[in-house]
């Protein structure tokens, strides 16, 4: 997980960690077009103009909860470019912080949920579909990676990209819709120890 | 795929279809609340009580879009049962029938998406969870009895479960984001390959 700050936040941070939280509540209860700048503002008891100070736009607010989502959530993959990160080690890591990620913040699950299902139409459906085409290109970098260097066989890169995503994709829908009730304690384990063992056979 | 009906359907069958679709196309555009009744014979050119003479309700006509995208996406497990289909040929099947279905009914991914997501506090939310959970039952039960009769290894139903959830949930990201752009052309014969592969190791 990135942590390129200082351990304690000045005010300025405190506030803007606030209104994103407040955000991604807001867009997860409404959905992200009936949430807007105003509203925002209102719920936090901020005036506009401060709200304004710390994001210039809606677009660049959720941009913003996008990224606080993802970072979060188990979409930093800086860890898999030390060679020493098996693919199994990696999987672990990135599926178990995404479930934790999810766990203290049940809103973030939905929240994304409805972002990416936006109408065509809305400048968010963009936003989506950009941020999926960046963390698809993230994760096919790390494989590129791990195959070139002899971490997964020759020719396995794009099928563990595929495995991942299929994992990472199913922790959204099985949060919402169960809180993790259908899946085992050991869940992130388990899918690492079994994508490891997919991309390596033959 | 289930084909319990005579191969040419009756006018009525031939008006419930029209009706479902339009309902797919409606829902996926505005989303599931957004969508009446009215509007759907409205835009069909019916009149409401024909409308109502095929579904009783929105609840009922709803349950139908799921039942229609699901048995038709690769939700129906009947072959599974038969002892002498693999894991693979299995995984084969639904993720080809279910890319097959949503390329030539490209609104139904985004349809799911919007209904997966709908508000807690709308019926279509419960509707989804019990949608969500009986199909997770139906996997699990064609897992372990795959496990019974030794096609897969002791302990590995649950493993098999969640992967193949998993690659199944990324079909609807993909194609609504990308058109499956990302996956190879033979992605349903990879996955296939890879978790059956996974399943079988150790």
């Amino acid at each position: 997980m990135k942590k390129d700050r200082t351990s304690k936040p000045s005010k300025g941070e405190a506030t803007r960690a606030k209104i994103l939280r407040a955000a991604i509540r807001m867009i997860s209860d409404q959905g992200p077009d009936a949430v807007s700048m105003e509203s925002i503002a209102d719920g936090l008891g901020l005036t506009k103009p401060l709200l304004y100070y710390y994001f210039k736009n809606k677009e660049a607010l959720i941009e913003e909860v996008f990224e606080e989502t993802s970072r979060e959530s188990g979409g930093d993959w800086a860890a898999a470019l030390d060679r020493s990160v098996t693919l199994e080690a990696l999987v672990r890591g990135m599926l178990g912080s995404r479930m934790k990620f999810f766990r203290s913040n049940p809103e973030a699950a939905k929240c994304l949920l409805k972002l990416y299902s936006a109408p065509e139409s809305s400048p968010l459906s963009r936003m989506a579909d950009k941020r999926i085409a960046r963390h698809a290109g993230a994760l096919k970098k790390v494989m590129a990676a791990m195959e070139s260097d002899g971490r997964i066989p020759p020719g396995s890169a794009e099928d563990a990209r595929l495995l991942v995503r299929g994992v990472m994709t199913l922790t959204i829908f099985e949060f919402q819709h169960s809180r993790f009730a259908n899946f085992p304690p050991d869940f992130a384990d388990r899918m690492a120890r079994r994508i490891a063992a997919a991309v390596s056979a033959r």
